[in-house]
Parts: C-alpha cells; sequence; structure tokens
C-alpha cells in the first residue's frame, strides 16, 4: 500500500504521465490514508465475526502451513473457492491453475504470454483502466468492444478476425453487467471458430449469483482456447492478503507456466490456508451475509442522494461491490477534487472508458465494501457539495 | 507456491519452452513437496525462537494493521529493514521506495518501464535465469558483463555506450561475489558520464557485511540515474510473505511509479508490520545468529564433500545462502537426476551461464537456508552419489 502521490509521479515521470489527473491506481493512492476513502475497490470493511475468528486462528494457520505439503494446501484453497462460486468444472486436478499474489500480476503475466503470439486484443468497455494500460504496456493493440455489443449478440466476425483475444470483465468493473450463460456460449463458440483465446476476469464474481454458473463446463464444452482470472481480492477484507488465480485451457498454446516461473515460485500457503478458512465461512452463511451488507449499503448510498436534482444512478440493477453515480451537468473532476477538501475519496469515471474518457467525465464511482458509518458520512458530504450547502 | 510440473509445463508450452530441463524456477518446483528440497533460494529453515514470537503476535498486528495509517506503517516498515542493512542514505521520505510482492514483481516494473526508453541492457554473467528471462521477455536485447570484467575494473565504454542501463546483482547469486565499494563509486561515475542507468539487485546482501556498505550515499553522490532493488524475501522462512522494495533516484526518468500502479495499489500492512518485527529481531542479535546459522551449514556441506575425488568448492569466501560445487567431469544434470530417485533436490547452474549454459554444465548449487538436518542427509546422499556407492 504504497503511497505514491500524484503529483510526485508525475515529476518523475515521463511526459506521457504529466496528466493533472494519473490514472485510477494513482487516484486511489491519494485515498489511502483517509478514514472516508471509498475510492478503490478493495475489501476494507470490518471482519464479521466468522470471519474474524481465522485472525485468532493465524498462529495455528502458520503452524500448519509449514508441516503439510503445499500441493495439498493448495488443492484444498482453489477446491474450496472455486466451488463456493460455483464453478466445480474447473481444472484444478492437472496443473492448469497458477495461483498468483494478485489479480494484477495474474493479468501481466497473461498479457506477456499473449504478446509472443497476438498483437491485438479486443477489450470491454468500459473497465477498469489498469487492464487496458497492462494489455497497451506489453505492446498490444487494443479493440474496443462495447458492452452493448457484447451482450446484444453475436460479435462482429470482423473484429474477431483482426484479434488475438477478447478480453471481457464479468461481472463488469464499474458497470456490474454479468455476461449471461447464453452469451458464453455463443462467444466462445465464435472465438473457438475462428481461433481466438477467450479472456474473462471475473474478479468481481463472488457479489453476484448471475455470475455464479458453472463458466468452466461452458468453455470445456466449446472447444475454445481460453484463460480466466479469478480472485479473493476483492471479497474479503484480509489486509490486501489475496490469490489472483490464472486459469487456462490445456490447449491454450501460450507460454503462460513459462512467464509465471520467470515471476513467482508460488504464493504463500498461509494466505492459501486463509483463502480455504473464508471460503467455507462464506459458503457457511457469509456469502449470504456479505450480499446483504453490500445491498444495504448500497441502499445507503441511494438514500443519501436520491433527491439531489440531476443525479442518477447508472446501473439500478448491479450486485457488485461498487455503485456509479451520474452527476447530471457536473464535472466528476470538479466534485472529487471539493469533496477531497473534506478528506472524503470517491472515484471519478473518465479513465474506465479508456478508448473515450469523455463518456465517463460526468460519472463518479462510489466503493460500497466499506463500513456503513464510512459510506454514510461520505455520501452526506457528497450530497451537500451537489446541493452547494 | 504453484506445482508446475516441467513436464506439463513443456507440454502445453510453444517449442521454445519444450527444453527438457526447463528454466530454474521450473526445476524448483519440483522440489516443493520434497523434505530434501535444497533447490530453491528461499528460506526454509525452522524460524528461530526470536522470531517464533511474531507467529504468536500475528493477531495483535492484524489488528495494529487495521487501525493504523499505511503510510506511517510503510515507513517504519522500510526504516527498519535499510536501516539494519546499514542503509541509511536511502530515500525513505520522499515517495522513491515502492513495495512490490516480491523482488520480482519489482524487477518486472523496472524492466517494462526500462524498455520504454532503451532496447539493450548490459547483464552481469552468470546470474539467476529469471532476470534474463524477464529482460528478454519484455522486449530487451541483453549483453553479457562477465563477473571478472565488472570487479577487475572500468568497464569498456563500448559496452557502455551500446545500452540503456546496466544490471547487477550483488552479493551475486549464485557465486555470492559483492560489488565493492570502490567498484560502485566507479561504476556510478561511469553510468553518470553515458547517461546509463544502473540498476542493483541486492537480494542476498542481508547475508554478507561486505554488501552492506551505504550504497545509496555512493548512488546519490555519483549523479547518475539508478535504480535498486532490495528483497525481504531472502533472508527469513516467513511462508512466502515478504517484500520487494524498487528504489530509484530522484533523475531516474523512467515510468516506474506508472507501471508499478498497473500492478498493485500496495503490498499488506500485515507484511510490513512482519518485516518491521523481524527486522527489530534481526538487528538485536538475530542477524549475527543467522550468519553462523549459514556458516554452520556451508561448513557441513564441505565436510560432507570434502573427499569427493573432483569435486571443488567454487567459491571459498562466498556468505550468502547458497553454496556452489564443481563436479568435476561429472554432468550436472545427470547428478541431479540421480539425486531425485532419493527425492533430494539440489540446482543444475548451466541456466545461471544465461548467455553459454555450457560454463554451469557441471556444478551445483545447494540452497543453505534449510534445517541442518536436511543439509546434512541431501549432501550424503549426493556423496553417495558421487561417490558409487
Amino acid at each position: 500500500m504504497n503511497v505514491v502521490p500524484v503529483n510526485e509521479a508525475v515529476s518523475t515521470e515521463t511526459a506521457d504521465d504529466s496528466r493533472i489527473d494519473g490514472n485510477l491506481t494513482q487516484l486511489e493512492y491519494l485515498a489511502l490514508n483517509s478514514d472516508f476513502n471509498l475510492s478503490d475497490g478493495h475489501a476494507r470493511q470490518e471482519l464479521t465475526p466468522g470471519q474474524g475468528k481465522m485472525v485468532g486462528e493465524l498462529p495455528r494457520l502458520w503452524a500448519e502451513a509449514v508441516v503439510r505439503p503445499v500441493e495439498e494446501i493448495e488443492r484444498e484453497s482453489h477446491r474450496a473457492f472455486f466451488h463456493l462460486l460455483g464453478q466445480h468444472s474447473y481444472p484444478g486436478a492437472d496443473g492448469r491453475v497458477l495461483a498468483c499474489y494478485s489479480s494484477s500480476v495474474a493479468m501481466e503475466i497473461f498479457a506477456r504470454a499473449l504478446v509472443t503470439e497476438a498483437d491485438a486484443i479486443a477489450l470491454v468497455h468500459p473497465t477498469f483502466d489498469n487492464i487496458p494500460d497492462i494489455l497497451r504496456g506489453v505492446g498490444l493493440r487494443l479493440v474496443p468492444l462495447e458492452e452493448d455489443v457484447l451482450h446484444g449478440g453475436d460479435v462482429p466476425a470482423e473484429l474477431l478476425g483482426s484479434v488475438g483475444a477478447i478480453f471481457v470483465t464479468t461481472p463488469n468493473n464499474p458497470t456490474g453487467r454479468v455476461l449471461s450463460r447464453e452469451r458464453l456460449v455463443r462467444l466462445a463458440e465464435q472465438c473457438a471458430e475462428h481461433g481466438v483465446v477467450l479472456a474473462l476476469d471475473t474478479c468481481f464474481r463472488g457479489f453476484d449469483e448471475a455470475g455464479q454458473y458453472d463458466h468452466y463446463e461452458v468453455l470445456e464444452a466449446s472447444g475454445c482456447r481460453w484463460v480466466v482470472i479469478e480472485d479473493t481480492g476483492k471479497l474479503w477484507p484480509t489486509l490486501e492478503l489475496k490469490i489472483g488465480w490464472l486459469v487456462r485451457s490445456a490447449n491454450v498454446g501460450l507460454p503462460l507456466a513459462k512467464v509465471y516461473s520467470d515471476i513467482l515460485l508460488g504464493v504463500s500457503p498461509l494466505v492459501m490456508l486463509m483463502v480455504k478458512r473464508l471460503s467455507e465461512d462464506a459458503a457457511d452463511g457469509g456469502l449470504r451475509d456479505l450480499h446483504e451488507f453490500i445491498a444495504t449499503n448500497r441502499a445507503l448510498v441511494r438514500a443519501n442522494l436520491h433527491d439531489v436534482p440531476g443525479l442518477t444512478f447508472v446501473d439500478p440493477d448491479s450486485r457488485v461491490s461498487v455503485e456509479r453515480i451520474h452527476l447530471g451537468d457536473r464535472s466528476a473532476m470538479d466534485v472529487w477534487a471539493a469533496l477531497r477538501e473534506h478528506n472524503v475519496y470517491l472515484l471519478p469515471c473518465g479513465r474506465f472508458h479508456w478508448a473515450d474518457p469523455s463518456e465517463g467525465d460526468r460519472m463518479l464511482r462510489i466503493a460500497l465494501s466499506r463500513s456503513p458509518a464510512s459510506v454514510d458520512v461520505a455520501t452526506r458530504a457528497l450530497r451537500s457539495v451537489l446541493m452547494g450547502d
């Protein structure tokens, strides 16, 4: 949790980085030390009593991690997590699940492996900006795939013919839109026909049952080349201790294991045991409680802001742990700057729209994985700013 | 700690990866579930009583990490670690210390930032193969810098004129050779003259006081553009929970903070507090004890193997936590394969010599950060194999 002030970053960086706003993560750094950080999408609420037991058990989990074979711990960890989220057909038995320090490290490994055979990738638009930045950073050319096109029907054959892979975040961040089973079936078929790699980022699927049908069953049946990035990091407030899993089809044909081996030997078996423990708690009612917790915070945001003239809630059906609001004719950066004076941090949405930032210029994203008190104070402050109190 | 069997990795990878031996990390995976894994350089000995107290304190450290500002925790953590290793002039106050999940993640970020302005880098030869692989993986061309040339005097001006950066591992892995203060002064001067970035990987410096003079004082005085990668991961058996710090000069001119922000928001404050706690224990005598522990294991290796005909100890003065042996006219891969039948894993040295693997074909590397019992059993098995018992 490094604090890299945007100004510092800008002053020592190349001209290309000298935007006043920086990227979304640079804006998130600014919020890290605030009590009213509703900026990043990481889980920062209090542990539930059930989860809190795990903290007391850490010394015992450490001792267990020391004595047991890591292979065994790893298998139990991904089985507990993948099964919790309905992914019963994931290929856990044959070494196709690579544990990474985070989903972004998994993303970097995927990007580095893909660029050895492809020069372009289609990417859902909008989505969190570190995805396009990582893909561009390794030298890939990006082709936007609009959400409405993705969800509306077949992907244009012309687009499929022009790229080596298609990357879809589902549920999407920040919109919460989920790729239906029906659409995944057809998209995987199309990718198989065109020899295009289908890459899914499912980091937010824990929040939405609509994203918990068995994706691996669909992917394996299609015969397409596929990669999935799963993430434990958004669900539980585990102080940034998490796993990003990089899963692949047997026929993927990309040097994923080789690039992985350049970057890591493995993640901590202590973190694997934590994930197993928290997955068991979630299966035992904790996930249902989490859904209620997020729904309550979302309702609080909407209640506190419902009468602000011109303000709209953009994603009425979203279940993920972030909520977008449209500010009408107000600039998101202006409101962001005004809120900062109250030590309240939200996230302006321009950079989610990586192919056309102006589309997000009047929207803010509010993180919901926070204590209800923080959500309440922050959204009341937002209300004051918007009402000109 | 993923188990990626070499065969599996090879079967699904590109033709370029179909070597039977894989890279060093892929060989290390094979050893992960063995009781006689003397393969990877990670710390796997038992915690000392002083270090073990930290495990019991984990619930308290967790609670501390939840309530305190992360910025404060981070500053305390790097101060404790850098000061422990004599690095009093490191730029801790002004955001030039980026905490990464590991030194390899720091390496990846450095490589991705460097390739935005340079197409070639000089790299010490030999060194651990994930360094050349990461540098090549982002598209950099490598120029070997032989250890004898590096330590012998000025680096050739022709070499400096042909690259954007020079990368030096000091103490080196696997040789243990340390860049002296005198040589660093001159190398930094030369880099300043040529506008070349000087990059140091000091991951093993905790083991050798010769590597603990204040490098930052020298680097800052030189005016050169520099980057240093520091690592907590080799010193303490913390179940892969570690920090790789990426430190830079104010004038480095590379988009390090930007690439960093693509990949992470920050490392865990729990790990930061662990590192602080273990640094304090090390300053209080723990580091001296660790040096004795490694020296004892090294002496055990040498005692168990001293009478094997043709075997030599290649690095008599090395203090780092690995020991190389030369097998005379025996092939390292043959001996490696024979030992594997005893469930004992060492590391053949070919791939450390990334520009000429045949130079390492008759050497093995033995990891010393293990219980003395494991070192004893493994080196007795090695002796048996070599003596043809």
